[in-house]
């Protein structure tokens, strides 16, 4: 068990309150831009000021909506369920990605349907991740749906989740023909409520960005609408870079990105009180030379701990960070960088850690050898979130006293206290000798990550569904992923 | 500026207080071996029960030591000094390493003196060493001293060295022949003093390792002996593998090895009160599959911030960690385990991160390449520790209001907020667009880590030296190596 959290390295307690007052400024002075008619009607409701399409939030009218924000609620999952908030432990999630892959061998291409299979088979039969995360939208496979290809999506996420589902879909006109985004994304809800034959529970839980720098846009209210509406969890992510759609400091991003993600929760408990509200922040710096975002900074960690910092004074769960590496392979700095992004939320009290695995060059580029790497790593950070037991009997006194000094406490059967606490790695990490003998018996860590990949892979057995199961989801499905 | 310590994540102040009282119970239960009669008398004269060569060490004792031991010192080069303790900032020292050698291109090799030289240049033509480290010890190449091997590898070291020096040479029969290992580490001191023509400040500062559990071996008791007759800095090391040569449990590793460190600490400090000593532990679980220490395991980070919770508790300077990985390369799990092992001290009050470059296999290779990326890990654990600013002006609020929502902020030139915060990586990462045009200018690490340490060797500048020093230096050096 952790003792302490992580963000208190880097925030004293007169900072966090510094950044809330800011916060409550940005709200009171600036205010938060809602780009769609049925948000501000909500808030000029609940008494609040509206200027033109500019929302202000007072104190009163936060601490309103703050008080009915769950901080932990349960996640129903096709063969578990998952509890997700505060106190309730590290949650860890794969990436939701991109169009782009990095494959095997050190080929680029565009990721398509059938990585999506193989992905979801891979975090199915993981016991590392807790959430089966649609790993990447609106590639290419989709098109020949029997109805909608964000339907079809949906459909294939459910076919392999064994865990919790997330999605990521942001319904479009080219996804979603038949109607608007707020129908679409109610279809897409639906789709899994009636696959799920559960109406009533918590089952399909997704998340949606805001527009950096205090914007809130048509499209994703109206996402987030949706989910208020089918009473589903939702996440309000942001993603701001320094110097362009954030403050050039690290705090005043923090304090922009907060009240812009706060404002829409505050929305979200005025429109359906006690709803499920995650807040998930991505953003980092810019790196003017490139004029990108960072996410593999330094800074990222930092900033990151800041919103784990608010979300702690709010107690209001946070998702957030990542193994978000800025490189174009699984090389040394993708180490360094997705062990800075995982750290920030194994040590310490936000909920889940998304985006843990895959991801390179800033959400851009997906990896099958980096996600089984970033697997391992993985369970190096669930080792650290475990901590260090510490008891009288933890002491091993009176063994230290039996072994006496120069003696060796390598004796017979391996001792509780070694098994409770070593973890041992698998073969994807390398703890062989360094002789001759032991690099020619060592092959390189991609080589050891596609031999776990395959056997994995093999490993997957389908969920046992009902035929009527299989035909809600044959409904949408490609011919070729139907289920027979 | 850091607002906190990371060791507070795992260790709270009950846990801190109950390890104190472990080391308490071992000093009066169990006791600790000292190998050399001295060292007994030392004891003896200061009252502590003595029983055979067993030491057991009171409250009382104990506190009187500690009394004496300096938070801080300073050390002094031949161009420029450094401050050393807690408060003092974050020093990082590059390896002290070890026989066997990952060369560029793949080749493994035995360690020689040329490469040593190459090391040198690289340490001190970077911004990040605060410490010129003997990377390597008695391997090939000072066999054709004039003098003795021990020798010539100080003045090797002093020859390439800008910054303030640390050595790690355990004087054997091999490598100093005229004398015993105390006289020949007193030796060793006085041939630096002579070169820095300094008979009064700290100008040599080293290390040995205890023999856990519990156990303080001869050699290492004369060289301790030797620093504090020569009045230099000493740092007491250890390095136990649970279940092996420390208790199975995490803490039990803690209370042996921090009760071995600290007895040598008080034997120290009752010789020569006042005298800088500075606690430097190494030691891990063992993986019992390989009967080997594992220092890349996540239990190593937490170990180590044990005892830096102890040393912050003792008020006693702790040296301890570093980037030291488990493989054979400098692949993804080298980044992972570099850089939580070097967290441990970058984000608390640890005073030198030492192992801080070029560590592979556990000690048991260097690495150019490693040492080349590692370098720029360590930019990272820099930035990391100046921490986030945070004040009412760099919360931007006047700026957030100017900008406003959906604005833009980048204008102009590049604002003081954004300069002073964001670090920008070196060529050796890459912050790049992954484009296939990206990606065809952009070689692999390995060859952007070989381009810097080319550029970097080729720019070093010898020390300008009198006739006087150099003579001093050419009395021990092999030919090829005499300073003309």
């Amino acid at each position: 068990m952790l003792k302490g959290n992580l963000f208190t390295t880097f925030y004293s307690k007169d900072d966090i309150e510094l950044i809330h007052e800011s916060v409550l400024r940005v709200f009171n002075e600036v205010g938060v831009k809602f780009e769609e008619e049925e948000a501000l009607e909500i808030f000029r409701q609940h008494g609040a000021k509206v200027e033109g399409d500019i929302v202000y939030i007072s104190e009163a009218l936060l601490n309103k909506a703050l008080a009915t924000v769950p901080t932990s609620f349960e996640l129903v999952g096709p063969e578990g369920n998952l509890e997700i908030g505060i106190g309730k432990g590290l949650v860890v999630a794969p990436t939701n990605g991109c169009p782009n892959l990095e494959d095997w061998g050190g080929v680029y291409r565009p990721t398509n349907s059938d990585d999506l299979e193989n992905f979801y088979k891979i975090i199915n039969t993981s016991d590392v991740y807790g959430i089966s995360s649609m790993v990447a939208a609106d590639i290419p496979g989709f098109e020949n749906s029997p109805t909608e290809s964000a339907l079809a999506q949906m459909a294939m996420m459910a076919k392999y989740s064994k865990k919790p589902m997330y999605n990521i879909l942001g319904i479009t006109p080219h996804n979603y023909k038949r109607g608007s985004a707020k129908e679409g994304a109610r279809a897409c809800i639906q789709l899994i409520k009636r696959y799920m034959d559960n109406f009533d529970d918590y089952v399909c839980y997704s998340g949606m960005c805001v527009l950096p720098p205090l914007t809130v846009g048509y499209d994703a209210i109206e996402h987030y609408l949706a989910f208020a509406e089918e009473k589903q969890p939702i996440t309000i992510t942001t993603c701001s870079m320094t110097n362009m759609t954030a403050p050039p400091s690290l705090m005043g991003s923090i304090v922009a990105d907060f009240a812009n993600m706060l404002a829409v929760a505050v929305m979200i408990q005025l429109k359906a009180p006690g709803l499920p509200v995650i807040l998930s922040p991505f953003s980092s710096i810019s790196d003017m030379r490139e004029v990108r975002l960072m996410t593999g900074a330094p800074e990222f960690m930092m900033i990151m701990l800041g919103h784990i910092a608010m979300g702690d004074y709010y107690q209001i769960p946070i998702r957030c960070s990542g193994a978000l590496a800025d490189g174009f392979t699984y090389d040394y700095q993708a180490g360094v960088e997705s062990t800075l992004g995982a750290l920030a939320v194994a040590l310490s009290n936000a909920c889940i850690l998304p985006h843990a695995s895959g991801d390179l060059s800033n959400f851009n580029l997906l990896s099958f050898p980096k996600f089984m790497m970033d697997e391992e790593m993985l369970r190096y950070m669930k080792r650290l979130h475990q901590g260090v037991a510490i008891s009288e009997k933890k002491a091993n006194i009176d063994l230290i006293k039996k072994v006496g000094p120069r003696g060796v406490y390598l004796k017979g059967r391996t001792p509780k206290d070694y098994r409770e606490e070593t973890y041992l790695t698998t073969p994807v990490f390398n703890r062989g000798t360094c002789t001759e003998q032991g690099r020619e018996a060592t092959p390189p860590i991609e080589e050891r990550a596609k031999k776990v990949f395959d056997e994995r892979i093999a490993s997957f057995e389908m969920t046992d569904m009902t035929q009527k199961q299989k035909d809600i989801l044959n409904e949408h499905l490609p011919k070729k992923y139907q289920i027979s």
